[in-house]
């Protein structure tokens, strides 16, 4: 929309803490506004394309949402042996549920999402994300808080996927990376063979908040691993922690990877295969020192809180 | 040296593009000015604490330059049997030397660098990077243009490391990243074993310049390598590029990582080792096709160019 | 719609130069896009409210557009004898319609604007401004390019007011700042005992391009007058410059002043007054001086342009 | 010391308030660091040249620090019929000073301000302001906090002059400028017969401080007039305030203005004539009505404060 000449009037301030910002020129609005529960601006940004930013943060770019995506959902569903039924709590862009819904084993996906005002944003704006996943057949959409969906539901599953905004302050989503709430998971939606993954803020830029939730996930669960991706978008490299009783991700070998793929996600990935999944879980020495050291537990009275 | 509860007044602007910044309040001012080549800062910054910032560039931030510097040094040094020699281009911070001279098997680095007030600025200014290895008695160091030096020397190296700043239109260093540059290099200072090393800016950020680094070296040099790291100072990943006749970093074993750092490398590292080796060495699916499908080769008449 | 306590997501900026600009807030985005000619903006603004603001610069804000609409009317407007008929240029937000038409005296006006999109905006947007000027039997709006008007038209008017948008290079107003201009404006459309009124820039922030535009009216004009108001919205003094053959508002009296206010104007006035009249039309001596020795004049070749 | 060329790496940011700052690059490093009591910059801006800013707030610019100063000084001391003896608390730069000395009445001139740092900085930095001034033999210079230095002093003064930082919370200033302070002033250090000035924030920027201050001296003096200049150094009008229980500024005619200056003035003014002092005495409609509506007076226990 902007011409290429002219000096940049619209910019988008992604503030790291108060003395540190990401500055980005928004070359086209689609929509700028307040849901319910948060500030929602999807915009073009320069170099990243069309963009979801909740709260001032990020959530995906067009260019690289697919990184984050593959990232998040596939690891945990091909180291599972046959998942059918799958939970999502947050994902509103829909790209989780499209790339659950690739996995020729799943049968049932449920979406539990606080915001329905970025689902109907998504719907409208975001097509490139969700590619018309909502209408799957498959798919259950229910609008809920997803601490209190989890609590009251009677249904169990074989993989949670947890693609939440980051615990802040006042946000929609710190009680849901807790003691109390990942216990609740364990104990009254995740099947006993069951896994779950979340995202799990940045080990570089949040070594705390993300060390505080891959503790916490190990009070409750027996195997709990953190893997990192860098998204261009988010300036910064990006963790998640899979946990289960029974499954580690980590000990997939690259071409056990390469084979599950081939044999259970339809269509092409573009991020992830064998290799990506060892740089993906292959840390860094001073991360897995920190992870050894921090000793902090997320509880309800005490959340793992991001400064902005 | 800012007191917490003020507004922030003086800032860094980190341009990517005309569309980008990144900005960062400057907490307190050890040296802003120019030399004859560059604009050169140092400065603490947030999060970050003291950084050498070169025409706007960040280059090293004491908490997370041992990142960098480890990335760049350890894996050629390891990789090559036996490292007596060493020519270090640019690197003014002294933090390469540093690394090289905890080789056990290292007898002489020369180390030329353009710019003569960088490298007294970082004597006086950056004690935590160069620990004293500019008087080591290994060390000799040469105040010239490094494409100068690398036509007009006798001497052959073992290892050659080009900690070089970003090719920018009118910078001191876009010469150092040409076909030109990297044949005199094999065939005037580089022993027929030898290996090199260079800084390759960011596949992530800048991936058509880095492709054009590895596929210039890929022209001149039998085995090339694409490595990658996460700076958080840099607000992305960077990367690396090996190239050699003979080796080939990636063959190594995590394993055998581990064990000619026990063997041969003095002090403890904090960054390196077999698993962060891995992690490095793994390249993402998008990447490696990228680098299959770009093939662009950088000459001194077209050479790789950031946009600032 | 921003609430208190959040970190401020999107910003306008207005530059002055490369290396000043003015970081704004945007609380509410009511309309950001492109028309035909200019980017256009209609946001709120922390305390300066409801702005439209046109190629990245504030034409006017709620808060404050009064002072600057009744500067800009008021005085030809008083000092004409029986001002019936009058053209405007320029003027998108219909405000300087509404300052004329409280004038007991006019019968016809016409405004010429450029930019149907602006207008439109502002019919829907900037109520507060127009208050359904637009609609008054005695306007009749032409959109056409003001320089092509005021050489094709046959009407003759007797107070012609300027409200255009600053002269830049490339934007759509440059060429009604000259010789030529201004010299068709004389013979072709002033009545012979008319008189004009331009907003000339700020003679504080670009006091070269204000001199060049007051002097290419004394070239032109018998009695030619600058005079100022300090705008805060535009975070400068405002300056515009009154010609006439036969008229200057420099000698109306405060009292004068007050009494044809009085006589002439329908309803209340919020900042013209005599006293304020006297504020305006006093200058600085440095501005004096100033105005005094800058000597050059505006062509169309080389018109007066702001830097951006 | 920035070639033209290059983007902009070093800013100054004035933040208005949480929602405005005016970004401002920095193209030399005079000085920037702490003094005891505030955070001082010396540094050069692109047009206002060299300028000093106290904590993140210009106070003056080399281009037109002679506006502010001229207009600070000389209305009050031409309106005194002899003033011998002056007071100046703040003015660090030795402008106040200089613009003082330039009247043959006076004899003595004491100078009291909290921070020598600012002071031996403004002595080595800022030459084109004091221009010696310090040095001339009918100066005293006190390192004092103003409120002290008034409440025990037993000298009496014709003229006072109020140079002070802004009223921000946690400043050095805000108690000079409340209702127990100007009672001081008047009952202790100012001749019955005198007169004082005190700059007074901005009428436009920050109305209900400025009306504050004036609604304070009403308190205490009988005679009490606002007055403003538009500096461009500070992107606002800035307001000043004169009270006496005998003399008026405002009274002054623009011939007796130019005749005063030419009998009682050394050297020629650049800024201040008769015109200018018209120009400055003469207030906006608006500015008025609030002056005459805004009623709240400022005590120590309830200062006039500014966001920041």
């Amino acid at each position: 929309m902007f011409q290429e000449t002219q000096p940049r009037y619209v910019w988008h301030f992604e503030w790291i803490d108060p003395e540190r910002f990401i500055g980005l020129a928004i070359r086209k609005i689609h929509f700028i506004g307040y849901s319910k529960y948060q500030f929602v601006e999807v915009v073009d940004l320069p170099v990243y394309g069309k963009t979801l930013i909740l709260d001032g943060k990020v959530q995906s770019a067009v260019t690289d949402e697919w990184m984050y995506h593959e990232a998040l959902v596939h690891p945990v569903m091909l180291t599972h042996p046959n998942p059918e039924t799958v939970l999502v709590l947050g994902g509103g862009e829909g790209a989780v549920l499209r790339e659950v819904l690739r996995h020729k084993t799943v049968r049932k996906v449920i979406m539990v999402d606080i915001d329905e005002k970025v689902i109907n944003i998504a719907k409208k704006h975001l097509q490139e994300w969700h590619r018309g996943a909502f209408n799957d057949p498959r798919v259950k959409l229910i609008i809920s808080d997803g601490r209190e969906f989890i609590e009251k539901t009677k249904e169990k599953f074989d993989v949670i996927i947890l693609d939440l905004t980051d615990p802040v302050p006042g946000g929609p989503s710190y009680k849901l990376y807790t003691y109390e709430f990942y216990s609740t998971v364990k104990e009254n939606v995740l099947k006993s063979d069951g896994i779950i993954v979340t995202q799990a803020t940045s080990c570089a830029a949040s070594p705390k908040v993300h060390a505080m939730i891959h503790n916490t996930l190990k009070k409750v669960f027996k195997k709990v691993r953190t893997y990192n991706v860098h998204i261009p978008s988010f300036h910064t490299i990006w963790s998640f922690v899979t946990a289960s009783n029974k499954w580690d991700p980590g000990s997939l070998t690259p071409n056990k990877v390469d084979e599950l793929i081939e044999k259970r996600i339809n269509g092409e990935l573009k991020f992830y295969d064998g290799e990506t999944h060892v740089a993906m879980f292959s840390l860094p020495k001073h991360v897995r020192k920190f992870l050894k050291e921090f000793k902090e537990i997320a509880y309800d009275k005490k959340p793992p809180l991001l400064p902005m």
